[in-house]
């Protein structure tokens, strides 16, 4: 089957019927050389569809439009799985992840699952992040000033998607930020999500001393609206936290954090998204976005990992959890950063007794910090043991990190180191089915059937251009 | 200061000096713009030093000539430790470690650490592999039938060292094999590694039914008379265990393995090497070889993990280890190879209780099978692991791996990859003056020394070229 890009991709899109009209789940099916077929998650969307007639200026088709319709605002997927109703949604991504509709609804009812899908994206493929699921995969992408175009984004968040990002993350900076956003969210069929506090920043000149609250709501309020599907904020970047980072080798290292830690400072005031946390529920709840409680106070180098400041933000984070879920929001709780492997554990078991068992979203984290160049490869370490150790979602780093943004090599880097990291993490929990790919593969490997083995590859061009170069065609073998 | 190839690394050579004469430890020394200095371990020989000129026809200095001169036949470095004897080789590798000269030794008696360095290798650089020390990594190279001349073999060997490779295994098949590795010893500053019975097998124009332990002596002691440092044997492939094979998904994937294994099956006899073993003890003996106890029965896919197979050879090697021992041989035990990240800890348990703590070495493990083309990722995740748990050497894995003989651009993916690996495994350790790297790169990246940045990199030239792609210079940022 040909995809955009000119590029073969060896399988069939295929879709598992649901038992109500329109819930219709993509898969991708390896067809195998011996008769049998694999059926494999497909987060790419319409795109790999042949039946699809691509068109941005369109946008995809508004798949979930009749359930939202039949729904209120301020009827959120936790609200609905508390009153024990299973949405279309929990029906798709049941049956996406192999598991009773039941299952779902209990771990979205309960805060140890999100099924991040705004009230204004009708056009995502429902998807689920939470420990007793597939762990996901990341993919930040976006703009700034001096390089890409809209269209370089849109294709960026495609090229990401079609090699397995289950979620993209929009951080544009600079001019234009609306526009990017909306081509983005038109034609995105997974989640998208946002950090709101850049735009707020652009809308004030830069200058964060003159970031507020109102201006913040009103930018969160313009992203509802527009369908963002979750949102990362700072609130647990309180005041008296910021002296805790002064002793750090690396002070405060995400770009959020730093912002809300410049703004207290200069007002000598408490961080204004932890004050009105409770408005920011309501607006959270009415279109159904899902808070990403933001580290902003991560580690950025080994020496920092698990220090203070970093755990006092994560105690706010868990009580910011409780109030959120008292909305009937849904929350997933951001983690680090740089942790070397022996201080990894310790973060999750920290968050999942502090934040209730919601589900964790971790940055890497770098294992290292003497790789610049290569922190797709010192974080998948990272990301596989965390997710090993029960995180839901890891967000990618690709070869750039600390260098320059991303382009498209780099984001492809970025999303199979996290896709190797996040299936050898459902191989280590047990996750049942997930070893059925590396066995089919392993099959494969053993007779010989070297085009079902670049079939089944996570990266099929490559696999079979890494062959091809050699003859003949025997692979490499060690003692 | 202007290495081979034509590229620039931008640090200094430095020797740091023993207490005896000729002990001359080779180091790395960067300079900061900051007027500090960080010193690093070095492989790369003296092919980074400004004084040496390269001439592969005549060969390395030979450093160790003195020192072997005023030994026995016979005298290892195992006999000599136990006897309380401090070598000039455990003194510089003291040096090189930062420990204590009394440490290498105890270790080394104990049998807890080999210092891997033949008779007839006087040029070897000492160094040590066992838990307590910085963890090791080795690269393979080699020439096959279809690619690569002499130069190129020796041109990869210096390509590997130049990245950080502390060993090198040389798998070479096909027409000369000896006069390769002749060229490899003759200009390798770090310990060589081979496979005997790759060689002997082409004695025996590649029939395996035709191999014989006089033909594998003869070619163990040619081996050891030309300077090779340690050797993969595989006793433990014994007549019993093959049949546990049957039932797996991918079968004996080691090759020596599957030599062995296809030997006894064809005269229905017990291993040669294993009933020759105590014969076999006496020429490492004699030349101060170290044994690699090779993992024949390895698993070679996630499902055939730590399986009866495995575990059968590995006590095997267990009890040959101390028979190795008896002899004041040195020995290390090889491991896996495909493990999920659940299994990994227990080939560490199992193998350190098994074979008296001797240094384990293995070969990743790969995580999952899933990403051929990204075997370097897959097994970095699980080399970084088992080295925390306590493997003393990882043998790297290229992007390679199951699809075809890696190039030289593989060969450094690879060294790199394991760098990260054993460093991470450093950190999580606890290995004191690890950190110390990371600390470097991580004050030099908040202070914006950008120079610094690179020069402390683990690839000096990828992490400038990215950052160069680019511009403005403000690095990304994410939330």
């Amino acid at each position: 089957m040909t995809v955009f890009d000119g590029s073969v991709l060896p399988a069939r899109k295929t879709y598992l019927a649901g038992g109500r009209a329109g819930v219709r789940v993509p898969m991708r099916e390896v067809p195998l050389t011996d008769g049998g077929v694999v059926v494999l998650y497909d987060t790419s969307g319409p795109y790999t569809d042949p039946e699809h007639v691509v068109d941005l200026e369109r946008g995809l088709p508004r798949l979930r439009e009749p359930w939202i319709a039949a729904r209120r605002p301020g009827e959120t997927q936790r609200g609905l799985a508390r009153r024990g109703v299973i949405t279309p949604e929990m029906e798709f991504v049941a049956i996406r992840e192999g598991v009773e509709p039941e299952v779902v609804r209990e771990e979205i009812a309960a805060g140890r699952a999100v099924l991040p899908a705004g009230r204004r994206h009708p056009e995502t493929e429902p998807m689920i992040i939470g420990r007793r699921f597939l762990v996901k995969i990341n993919a930040n992408i976006g703009n700034s000033a001096t390089t890409s175009s809209l269209e370089e984004e849109v294709d960026k968040m495609r090229w990401a998607i079609r090699w397995g990002a289950d979620t993209v993350m929009d951080l544009s900076t600079g001019r234009r930020i609306h526009e990017t956003r909306e081509w983005i969210l038109r034609n995105s069929p997974v989640p998208i999500g946002t950090v709101p506090i850049y735009q707020a920043l652009e809308k004030v000149k830069g200058d964060p001393a003159r970031l507020s609250w109102e201006v913040f709501r009103d930018t969160v309020v313009e992203q509802c609206e527009q369908g963002v599907d979750y949102m990362t904020v700072h609130p647990g970047v309180r005041l008296p936290y910021v002296p805790l980072t002064a002793r750090r080798k690396t002070g405060i290292v995400s770009r959020g954090g730093s912002l809300m830690a410049a703004w207290c400072l200069a007002h000598h005031e408490e961080n204004f998204i932890y004050t009105n946390f409770a408005e920011l529920c309501e607006i959270f709840a009415e279109y159904d976005v899902t808070f990403s409680l933001g580290d902003g106070l991560r580690p950025g180098s080994i020496h920092d990992a698990n220090d203070e400041a970093q755990f006092a933000e994560l105690r706010t984070l868990g009580e910011l959890t409780r109030i959120a879920w008292e909305h009937d929001c849904q929350v997933m709780v951001e983690g680090p950063g740089h942790v070397p492997m022996h201080k990894i554990e310790e973060n999750v078991r920290l968050q999942q007794e502090l934040c209730g068992e919601a589900p964790f979203y971790t940055l890497g984290p770098l294992t290292t910090d003497i790789a610049p160049g290569y922190d797709h490869i010192t974080s998948a370490i990272g990301a596989a043991m965390i997710g090993w150790y029960g995180t839901a979602m890891l967000c990618y780093v690709t070869p750039k990190e600390h260098l320059g943004l991303p382009d498209k090599d780099d984001v492809k880097a970025g999303v199979i180191a996290y896709k190797i990291a996040a299936h050898a993490a459902d191989l280590a929990k047990g996750h049942p089915g997930a070893q059925a790919w590396d066995d089919a593969l392993s099959d494969a490997r053993f007779e010989f059937r070297w085009e079902d083995q670049f079939n089944l590859a996570l990266d099929p061009d490559t696999a079979r251009a890494y062959h091809d170069e050699t003859l003949p065609a025997a692979p490499a073998k060690t003692a």
